[in-house]
């Protein structure tokens, strides 16, 4: 940008007479110099190290003794190590009642969660304990509660019950379900170890809430079988909504247990009032945490001691009290179901990453401390493998957990640890206490959770925002709905990249014009206050120009140049000699956008129209040098700016029309 | 840009002293408003305009009266009756000229490649007589010369015999290769009925240029069997290099025939020898158009006196004297082959494309005339449908032979009527001439027609222009002469596509510097004569923000702020107090972008940093609003440049360290 004064301006804006003085009052031009040759193997390493360690994550080690570098190194795979030393009795304290208040939380929904994946009781509580105590250890967010979760659930047990019935082949089906949980940790753990952890963004976040509402209303249907007191026999398997609700009609005359519907409904009552308490006063963030323990216990009480179960009130029965039997013998490692184990361990592995990070950064970002993506990996994925040898199945960050440990005032991981102490205990010693506890109970506390994965807000403020992540969202939405967990997922991933693709197709280019007063050019269809500058037409290309798109740009570029002398021509004005295209947002470019920079020259040339670039960046500018399009064009013909390019432009127009 | 003069801008550039009469001298800021409310209709059609209809294809049709228009769709669908009009006799002698010659060097062309094919002489003949007929009142390119074309004869001929051996199955399998031309042909006039022409834009210049060399090395290699005088029944079916040159070394013992050796040998050095002639001289490119034909005359005069055919030396045989016999009755429109019919018609008809189209642009854009890529694909597609009615495979542009009517001065298609009658004329009235024709010479005029196509010059500027590309064109070529000419286009395009992926995953970002003498900020990397402003860090954000990046950006932007706080403490200089992001090149921005900024705008309040925002473009502004973005950080933090931007927050500085 040239330095002027506001004499000087005002000339210019007027534009059609130039002053035959201009010329002495030459404003400074900065030359673009030719750049240095560039090293290939330093932009190479840049490239990779962007990629995979954007966080740079060897900052800490840099000119440390060895000895401190192997205890910065069992930090970073053990970060209890770091935080462990500054930890005192006042943390602790918030800890033990945050850890208290989701164990009363997870305990029910872990009972609960376990039927949605089609498993016995136990293996939810089994799936609290040791997963949690590993992540206590591994894991950086001090906020995320750990343990199995609906939507993972619902997924997990509709890919395995796909291959096995869990009613007629429960041996199998259990050994997949651990199979599945193996892989989902080797899944999560490789991804870390291997810095792809970036490859969990390409799920979008309006996908996402997409995913979990449509993942909400599929579970909430399912459970609407407990809650009707529907045999599974007479269920469907599928679980897309027209199917169930067929389903639940055909089952209206005989399959329905009034007793359970009035169990079921009463205690969902109560259980919304107490989010709604919750929800109105934050302060009271504990009503709607222990409210589903409560409803357990005085449910439990009210069928014990009325024998509601002979009256058709299914209930949850005995349940094992051993402490996580050992299962690694258990997991399949060869054959088919390696195979069939190792497909849906990575499926349901994302998933449960997705939803993990996405609490990790929010309550980091909360609290502002840094979560290490890929470090998180490695601790999520090593946790489920281990659980997987100790008769857990997925276990991931639980939303609706995660925020009442928040609340409840949790200050490290050591309310996991709590929380799993509590499940430890509670498998030991109150286990029998559930055996008369009736599933439309269940069916109800999983209700209430995941009404909270309906983010309306979210879908009305990505509607507002951008109409294209919408129909990613909705697309989401009735996938999962409409047809299955993992086709929702599918399409909500395509619609993502198809929005990727369509913007590096199909980019914007648009017309600068000068701001009046000052010496800036803006796109006159965002600053309809802009002028355009007689004889000169300035063209703004707003992508990357790669081989996608290189043909559309020259096209597009030509199209506005005719444009614009139809304009010209029909109000007798002077036409078009210089057309310069204004390359700011042209980040790179590749062998095609070159090919078609120096065809848009050669189509120019044959009108007489001279192409000037300005503000190329170093990557592009490198690449028109290398590529010989300077000496083409000239390199006279590239300025620092668009107001440079004009100065030096404009006294060498012909004054003929 | 504010207007401000050079003594201000000396005081601004030493910047660590701010002269307190700084604020009278004000500059003039321009004020950014909040967007109108976007019309979403507006914006729905624009985008689908650019992205289906960015030639603006309707513009003559506008304020036209109704018979006018008739008159211009059919000019549209026939191009001829637009140039008909204008055609005179000085064209025709350009065209007849040209037409002839062509003629005589797509005969011997022809009848080797329907041998690539595995197809008998006639069809190849066939097909340079409809195909280029239909293409002469359909097409819009002057320039082209149609016909079979090596690469594409190759692939059609590799994929069919996977499901057919031409030997045992002559029936079906030249049915099968009718039902894959009829489904080319669909596949091309409905790309360009869809006007989704600019999916073929995903074949990248670099991937081409390496696919065809590949083809071309392939091609070579499987001319060694007619070359060197093997039968195909000991030759591989592979095209891989591995396989090929294991099937010639095997044969060496037994196979080879050293009068077909001799006779190909002498005429590919003759045919070499005419094609550097050519190429030194461009007038003389008569030379090697017509030293093919030449070569079939001479060396079948000379198998014929001597009778050679005696000796070993395979000759082409009796060809069919009829005039392409009806095939619609043989095109598979049932069953699983016209499954199988589908799938190779749409990638021969993808790669025939890419051909066609790449040489029309050339053509065009040498003679600044516009070829219309959709109208181009309906013209290419309907020839391919006739075509396979009538007994011809999938033709196209031919890169030789249209470079070859273009020297010869070719006008308009009527270059490809006058070949085609002489095609004609020979299929009726000379066939019998080919019948001594040695398959060697056919070999060899392959053979010096596909070197052509190896383009060493493209492959070394791309290597200096973009070693990405390179990646990709080397990709293609190791896939296509390794594996198969499928996989390697597989390849050349999952390449393409994670380069554009790699871009919107992992943009670059860069801290910007005041240039001196200037009001102009740039890449501190680029111009390292830039200055930083002292109090103030600002980064510019080269991609749109979207979920692929959106994350990283928020890191990468915060990590800039940690390195600079670093060596701000290290050397004892005051530390940040404004962190600028400039969002020119941010083109759009999403749901999740807007959740990094918005979490950016967080971390930064918490390490008491201000955020101020410079020149986001209208779309990214929109959406900023519509998110209440701009309310949360406050609307006095947007300015139209980062200059404005910096001149209004230096006076806001806090002088402590």
């Amino acid at each position: 940008m040239p330095v002027q004064d506001d004499k000087d301006l005002d000339m210019n804006q007027k534009g059609l007479t130039f002053p035959d003085g201009q010329t002495q009052n030459v404003p400074y031009i900065h030359k673009i110099g030719v750049p240095p040759k560039p090293d290939l193997l330093k932009e190479f390493k840049t490239t990779v190290k962007e990629t995979f360690f954007p966080d740079d994550p060897l900052r800490s080690f840099k000119d440390q003794p060895k000895s401190r570098k192997i205890i910065l190194s069992l930090q970073a795979i053990f970060p209890i190590l770091e935080w462990g030393r500054s930890y005192n009795i006042k943390k602790f304290r918030g800890d033990l009642i945050a850890g208290l208040t989701i164990a009363s939380l997870c305990i029910p929904q872990d009972i609960g969660y376990s039927k949605l994946a089609y498993l016995k009781p136990q293996y939810g509580l089994y799936s609290s304990f040791v997963p949690p105590l590993v992540y206590a250890f591994m894991g950086s967010s001090r906020d995320i509660a750990i343990g199995p979760v609906a939507v993972v659930s619902l997924l997990l047990g509709t890919l395995v019950r796909s291959e096995f019935n869990p009613v007629t082949e429960p041996d199998e089906y259990l050994r997949l379900i651990f199979t599945a949980t193996f892989f989902t940790g080797i899944t999560q753990a490789t991804l870390g170890i291997l810095r792809l952890g970036f490859l969990i963004d390409f799920l979008s976040h309006a996908a996402v809430v997409g995913f979990m509402a449509g993942a909400a209303i599929t579970i909430a249907l399912q459970q609407l079988k407990g809650f009707l007191g529907i045999s599974t026999k007479n269920f469907t398997k599928e679980t897309d909504v027209i199917s169930v609700m067929k389903s639940i009609f055909k089952s209206a005359h005989h399959g329905w247990n009034w007793q359970t519907i009035v169990i079921g409904a009463s205690f969902l009552a109560f259980l919304l009032v107490a989010k709604y308490i919750g929800k109105k006063n934050k302060k009271l963030f504990w009503v709607p945490a222990i409210a589903p323990l409560t409803s357990v216990i005085l449910s439990t009480f009210f069928v014990y001691i009325t024998h509601a179960n002979n009256e058709g009130v299914a209930i949850v029965g005995k349940i094992d009290k051993r402490i996580n039997p050992p299962s690694l013998d258990k997991i399949y490692f060869s054959g088919d179901n390696l195979l069939k184990g190792f497909r849906i361990g990575i499926e349901a592995g994302m998933i449960a990453l997705t939803e993990a990070v996405a609490i990790g950064r929010t309550f980091a970002s909360m609290k502002d401390y840094q979560v290490d993506g890929n470090k998180e990996m490695v601790a999520l994925g090593t946790m489920n493998v281990v659980g997987s040898m100790t008769s857990c199945y997925v276990a991931t960050g639980s939303f609706s957990r995660s925020a009442v440990n928040y609340m409840a005032g949790c200050q490290t991981a050591v309310s996991n640890i709590v929380m799993s102490i509590v499940v430890l205990l509670t498998v030991k010693f109150l286990t029998p206490l559930f055996e008369y506890t009736p599933n439309a109970i269940l069916s109800s506390i999983i209700i209430s959770a995941v009404i909270g994965l309906i983010d309306i807000d979210a879908a009305i403020s990505i509607w507002k925002i951008d109409k294209f992540d919408f129909v990613a969202c909705l697309g989401a939405f009735l996938g999962v709905v409409f047809i299955s967990v993992e086709k929702g997922l599918l399409i909500a991933v395509a619609i993502s990249f198809a929005k990727i693709l369509l913007q590096v197709t199909r980019p914007r280019t648009s017309v600068l014009g000068k701001i009046p007063m000052t010496s800036v050019y803006r796109n006159i269809g965002q600053y309809p206050e802009a002028n355009k500058i007689p004889g000169v037409l300035i063209v703004r290309v707003d992508s990357a120009v790669y081989f996608s798109n290189s043909n559309y740009v020259k096209e597009r570029i030509l199209r506005w140049l005719t444009e614009e002398e139809d304009d010209l021509k029909a109000t007798y004005q002077p036409r078009i000699q210089f057309l310069m295209v204004d390359l700011s947002p042209v980040t790179d470019i590749d062998t095609s956008g070159i090919h078609a920079f120096e065809e848009l020259y050669r189509s120019l040339r044959k009108r007489d129209v001279q192409l000037v670039l300005a503000n190329p960046g170093q990557q592009v500018l490198d690449k028109l040098y290398a590529a010989g399009f300077l000496d083409l064009i000239g390199e006279n013909k590239i300025f620092l700016t668009v107001a440079d390019a004009v100065h030096t432009c404009l006294p060498k127009l012909n004054h003929e029309v």
